[in-house]
């Protein structure tokens, strides 16, 4: 397949996305400047938009971008890194959401419940929120904000929600390591999975792909950390998160652990 | 502790940085929009400022995140990288440093030397000096620089001095390894580094934090050399040197060889 | 020597730039401040300017960089990526060829000929052409265009073609790695390699240094490949392609495989 994926990042984890994206046999095409970005969507089969360094002038390429792919409906993946923890991201994030469509949002439980409306502390880019506090609760409130907002939202956590975008399916995929939080971008090169998995699937199946992405990133966090030795650290295991994406086969996702509601 | 600490760095070893605290175990959070930064810095336990890739809107941004930090008594570590290089670069640092508290000014002897008025040619961002021509001159240069800003400086070099802020002390630090040099960021690390060691220390401890810091680092370098093979070069030295301090452990401190005058 | 390279470069492959000049023995300095870029070009020894992600303030600083370079008669290598995908990346890059003296321009097939006028279609930042189409019409073309715009020309693809900026000299570079084009910056860092190899060279020298800049990368990719054990993906060949950079000695110069015409 080898889709391009047009991505407006944060410049912090733009590298490990560019090759995370390559590991996973897709394209990656930076572009931010306002004056060339719809040109890029319009070429491209998938855009990822990430909030996580944004300013000014990349909020106007956004907006652009995700105008320029809901036009070509080309699918728009968005992480709104940080939303609940600035009014300018939480305001940015709900702005996308409002005024487009938005295929799939990925963010963490404090993220997303922002930009549900909900009165929100997001601990800078971090949730403020332990999923297992209350996971019923997380449940259906994933399963309302789905359906409210016609996207797919997956909420990542120790365990994952993934709600399709009518509310009518979860999946909770199980898998996954907490050395994921021990790096930056665990959750951004996810979603730019994300954008790569669903960028040429029919609009049947999206859901499907989206929750092979989640299930893909969880094993390759697993398969990451069994490759770790005693002084290895976060860097390394950045690495060999990167690597186990390259080395997946189709095959693997036999041994997710999920359950459907 | 796990503090949050905001930095406004370079796009070049900003992604480094991000995992170099986080392997410290503190959060980073990466916003250069000046619409936001005072949100961000308010909101954070440590600001890092490091201007190795500044331009018009990041400085901006600097300044008002800096001004944010004063009124909420939260240390500023700045890193005035290229400083003597340019003159924007040497204008900048110094009018932070003239206008605001700055708790630690880190960086290697021809930018220190620049930001303190000396007619100083740094080459790049590299030091044109040699730390060891005249080691006892530089030592009491640090001392009175301290005294003359009230910030602790740290100058990095093969010995590193620190000073604290109101020159009565200034520790040599003995440790570290040549290869650090051969890394883009092991300086910008250090900066992060310092500004998580010193976010939630009480007044009277943060100079012994400070040199805390630069231990840890100055030690890690050592590890993450002994850790090379054969073919290994600089890139896998800079995921040495990040794991080494994600399994540091305040024991390992005892391994610094350090000179108090 | 230690050459000090001012880079202009994109946000998504910088750091491997940095961490690649250093391997090589160079200093890299990133700035991209207009106000403060002409300071920094003429301090330098070499000019590498690459449009991955452009902006209107980077194109601005990468035009006073230019025209500085050329007036201190400093070596600039451009990096023309993503010409041919988007209006303004060939038209900016096409205004950098015609107004300068540009020492050495390389891309891919597909962004070569984007920027001599041929109607082309770049896909994202890759080459949409596959050289051994018909490689000897792309040597004849490579041939031209250098005689054309008086630049050494460069273009990368399985086999590497090297014109002279007479049209004299061809050489073609038979080794390198298919791995390479599984890592984003495989073509940025060649490009900041030969910015760092020409930096110090005499004038009739250029041609060689170039030639021996795009062997050692070429080199280097084959010695990176041979580290990669099973469980290794991108990530890792990475990181042996810059430690390849780091270990390499003049005389592995002689294992390149090439042909001259």
């Amino acid at each position: 397949m080898n889709p391009l994926i047009h991505c407006i990042t944060n410049y912090v984890t733009v590298n490990d996305c560019a090759n995370l994206l390559l590991a996973a046999g897709a394209s990656p095409v930076m572009a931010d400047e306002p004056a060339e970005v719809c040109e890029v969507t319009s070429k491209s089969q998938g855009l990822y938009v990430n909030i996580g360094t944004l300013n000014q002038n990349t909020i106007l390429a956004m907006e652009k971008s995700i105008e320029t792919a809901n036009l070509y409906k080309i699918p728009v993946v968005l992480d709104p890194v940080g939303a609940g923890f600035t009014k300018l991201r939480t305001q940015t994030a709900k702005k996308f959401i409002e005024n487009n469509k938005i295929a799939v949002i990925r963010g963490n439980f404090s993220e997303i419940k922002a930009i549900a409306g909900h009165e929100q502390v997001t601990r800078g880019v971090d949730s403020a929120h332990d999923l297992s506090d209350d996971f019923d609760e997380a449940v259906d409130f994933t399963r309302m904000f789905a359906k409210k907002t016609g996207s797919i939202i997956v909420i990542s956590g120790e365990k994952d929600i993934i709600a399709d975008n009518d509310g009518s399916k979860v999946m909770i995929v199980k898998n996954g390591h907490k050395m994921m939080k021990n790096i930056t971008g665990a959750g951004c090169m996810l979603s730019a999975l994300i954008a790569a998995y669903i960028s040429d699937c029919d609009s049947r199946s999206v859901f499907d792909y989206v929750c092979k992405a989640v299930m893909c990133m969880d094993l390759c966090g697993e398969k990451a950390f069994s490759r770790m030795t005693e002084n290895d650290g976060n860097a390394s295991f950045r690495n060999y998160l990167i690597d186990a994406v390259f080395n997946f086969k189709p095959e693997d996702l036999k041994k997710a652990v999920y359950e459907i509601r």
